[in-house]
């Protein structure tokens, strides 16, 4: 086991109606809200209307940023960060899923300097201060609700960058399961994979940790069991909150423990497919995952057996890797690139942008020789 | 799924060498350190050099109370506050097991009030603040490293209770598994019975939580895996390092989440065993827990099988009862009263006991007449 530290302050509220005690903890902080917000899906679902009535109630001082995209870029972090600067906000307030809440995580930091929010990610600045963040869950995938790392892009470099800060954690975490809901399919079964792969970048990370690989065969488990049932009944309030209780845990420091580092490689790979294509990061997910562990087989077999062995009851890295294919296939998430779009006249591209960005992992390191293999299989 | 709360704010600093670090994570509090611990076995295995020596390297005010006993009481704790309140300390140091942290956490906020400590337990006062904990861990039992509970003991009223409030959490807990190598066999094993305990309390406490569920199975296999093995190989770096952190995540919060409560029947029954014969701790649970089992059996024998199947891949109750009653054989832990020099003749005594401290758990509720069934099971 290696050295680790364990240290998540994030208060996590779960369950029916936790948002009634939103504007109570906002006023802790102050009463100038920076409201951090998506497209505007949620002022079709009744949650805007639940938010702002929650703010109103403590006389807030409301300055909202909204149209942070499905694939959040670094200017509107700038924009956002300059309109919280401008109006000397005491708080913010990000109600979406994971790429409303990192923009504001990096909101959160930008605020308090004078520099660009693509600075910390190329190491430019160090962040001093974050003006304190509160989330409010509506997309059970990403576990950004409870850690300190978030995923921005830029479009001008064709970078998708993770970055983790311990400043980036969010104070209070509010999760509603029904706050999930309206989840349209295709988006409930990337979150699906979201959390499997997160658990599995653990798994395939450096160091030995036995009660963590435990941890990531439990959530994934859970994942496996529920999904489907998930897909197939949308609005039961049990499994919207089996997946999102599972989507934290499988992001909140639990399956790292004991651990050097997880591996990302996967993400790493599944960032240039969604910067080049625009794809979700689902859906290059469930399209990377099984290419690479066809390669790492040949690296860590057992690895891949023994993960095969706890969750599919299988004995060889082909059934494994099989299984979780066919687990993907029933979420109808693709794991090939033409399935969604992506034709073989591409590989070239691709290979290019992963050889250019260093795509690799912590743990299995990879080369352009690798680039070109893993994206073979992408077809 | 119930809805919940998951805060845990202590930093827990896990590894080899970790207390190196001890004197920095104090000084961020003040020099004035009261330093608490128990009968001096610290003296003997080095590590009470190795803290010293941090406290030196801060040139910090050492203020020692010593002689926490294994049991401890809170007499002990009033003395300790009085010894802090009259020399203004800045932090609490708590080098030590389980009694040795949970004394401290108790002191950490009796300093600050006039009253005596007991009465929290009682309800008559509530903490208003508490003076910074730390704590280094030498015994992989109780959990107390990382969680905001403490138990104490009034041998006057004849009276074991756990209490918790979110001031008690630790700021820093330091866990290097070098400093358990010296614990010795039995107590090392009745630290393995704890902290499955710990994961059945949770799992027959309140409210269907399928992936806490899975953490508990989780635990208790790692628990059984690696425990037999670190008795034989008490001096082994990992499996010390493997039951250390099973120890810790089986009562951070990890278990109880999506539940109403754990039930805590069986640590109820313990604490009598404890207070009336001054038996371990984990000598109590071995003991309590398949009697409990028994008795429960017949109210929710499908939570009991489904336990089995998961841990033991048993069918029936009495195959899973059995199957950790051969476990704890195995550890040389005993399963009936006699076994650690109680007679048939306490029967009375014991069951006497329990019913004026009204023991029951907060899922499955005992009455006078469960408490003859139950205690005859310990026979």
């Amino acid at each position: 086991m290696e050295n680790f530290v364990a240290y998540n302050p994030t208060k996590l509220h779960f369950g029916k109606d936790v948002t009634d005690t939103l504007g109570k903890a906002i006023e802790k902080f102050g009463k100038r809200v920076l409201l951090v917000y998506g497209g505007g899906s949620i002022k079709n679902n009744g949650i805007y209307d639940k938010i702002i009535s929650q703010l109103k109630s403590i006389d807030a001082g409301i300055f909202k940023y909204h149209g942070i995209k499905p694939n959040p870029v670094y200017e509107d972090v700038d924009v956002a960060a300059k309109l919280g600067r401008d109006n000397n906000v005491d708080v913010i307030l990000a109600v979406g899923g994971g790429s409303v809440i990192d923009s504001a995580k990096i909101i959160s930091i930008t605020i308090p300097v004078e520099n660009s929010s693509w600075d910390f990610y190329k190491g430019k600045t160090e962040p001093k201060s974050a003006i304190p963040l509160i989330s409010v869950l509506t997309l059970a995938a990403t576990g950004t609700e409870m850690n300190p790392f978030a995923v921005l892009q830029n479009d001008k470099t064709k970078q998708k960058l993770g970055w983790g800060n311990k400043l980036l954690f969010n104070k209070h975490s509010f999760l509603d399961p029904r706050f999930t809901f309206s989840v349209p399919y295709n988006q409930t079964a990337y979150g699906i994979v979201d959390l499997i792969a997160h658990c599995l970048e653990a798994y395939f990370g450096e160091g030995e940790a036995t009660l963590s690989d435990r941890f990531v065969f439990s959530i994934i488990k859970e994942a496996i069991e529920y999904g489907p049932k998930l897909l197939d009944n949308p609005d039961n309030y049990e499994l919207r909150a089996k997946i999102m209780y599972a989507a934290t845990a499988a992001l909140n420091g639990l399956t790292f423990n004991g651990r050097k580092s997880g591996d990302w490689g996967v993400h790493s790979i599944g960032h240039e497919l969604s910067l080049l294509y625009d794809i979700p990061h689902g859906a290059s997910l469930s399209i990377a995952y099984p290419a690479w562990m066809k390669y790492s087989s040949n690296i860590i077999p057992e690895r891949v057996i023994e993960l095969g062995k706890n969750i599919f009851n299988t004995d060889t890295t082909e059934k494994t890797i099989s299984a979780f294919e066919s687990f993907f296939k029933s979420l109808d998430c693709p794991v090939r690139c033409p399935e969604i779009g992506i034709g073989e006249d591409k590989k070239p591209e691709i290979i290019k942008n992963m050889t250019a960005n260093n795509v690799s992992g912590a743990n299995l390191k990879m080369t352009e020789e690798d680039h070109i293999k893993i994206v073979e299989l992408f077809f």
